[in-house]
């Protein structure tokens, strides 16, 4: 299959059988993908990062990890993954809450909306917006564990393959976040690409 | 108001109006309590831990910091807190799935059934299981990123105030595990005890 490309700052979802794996591609290297996954057969059912982090034992998820969901079954791989650096867990996605608490514009774009607009297109109304893994942020923890929002470390072209273990909606948003450096120290969300994999 | 007990293993859900507290007590000072809270107006509005990590900038919470909500509105204040321990903020609740994971009888006690037992009793049926504060939970982050359960740290009669700057619903589940450490090396849960002051 072709490369889909997703604006900076954009949406998208899209399906997978099980079996079937997305490779994401960090085209520029700085941007950070929230990442989503429900289950087809009952989108209630979500990759769940508090579950996941209770089963792996670890704050991270890296290659080779299995991603739990809320009811503890495994509906992700995280088959491959070229950057080896961190993957946000820790923070919620951007919304316009947070653009509000900057003083942004309110129709500043926002992971929140992004994640609920792209399952809109594919006939699904989320009854929730699940914590999101944070593909590629980089959220060190510090002495006293202290958070931080760092630049990411990723290189361009890093990717990542994601193998559906069941039949799932997975949910990207670019992230458009351009106030703090999560971005890059640019603060400009930059496209991203993906291709469905059998 | 006197003091209300929470048998090991049990959960219990308050009303607070803005202004109010209520006293928690880890009477034997090994109990640990998942702890959620929802806004009265909108109970689709919630303590948000990822959202409170995001305002906070820290992995914990600890006395004095402010817990926010889902639309990262200040819903509750940590005001007091005699432990000075962790309470964690980074696993999910226990649930059914998780002791059918461990192989325990399908109707062992869970944090899960309780959060939304205790809601029942208020008329109140939550759309979503948020990921508790763990009041008093011990777990530490690792090198590498690892987490592990620990026994509490916290001494009996410890106990903590968190006061409400909104109406809210508080919900307390004294956690029912007896499978890993984490009430204690008896692996045996046991009371809390709570009073609402103004």
């Amino acid at each position: 299959m072709s490369l889909t490309e997703i604006p900076g700052g954009a949406g998208a979802a899209l399906r997978l059988r099980a079996g079937q794996a997305v490779r994401l591609i960090n085209t520029h290297g700085s941007q950070v993908v929230d990442t989503w996954c429900l289950s087809a057969a009952d989108t209630t059912e979500y990759v769940s990062v508090e579950h996941t982090r209770r089963m792996l034992f670890r704050l991270f998820p890296g290659e080779g990890d299995t991603l739990f969901s809320n009811r503890r079954t495994a509906l992700l791989l995280l088959e491959q993954d070229t950057s080896g650096c961190l993957h946000d867990t820790l923070f919620a996605c951007c919304d316009h809450w947070l653009y509000e608490f900057y003083g942004c514009a309110p129709e500043h774009a926002n992971c929140r909306d992004n994640f609920i607009g792209a399952l809109a297109r594919c006939g699904i109304a989320p009854t929730q917006v699940p914590n999101p893994i944070n593909f590629w942020m980089n959220v060190p923890v510090l002495p006293g564990h202290r958070l931080a929002l760092h630049a990411p470390v990723s290189k361009p072209g890093d990717w990542l393959v994601l193998r559906a273990l069941k039949d799932v909606v997975v949910i990207f948003s670019a992230c458009p976040m351009d106030i703090t450096p999560v971005n890059g120290e640019d603060r400009t969300p930059k496209p991203v690409a993906y291709e469905i994999i059998d």
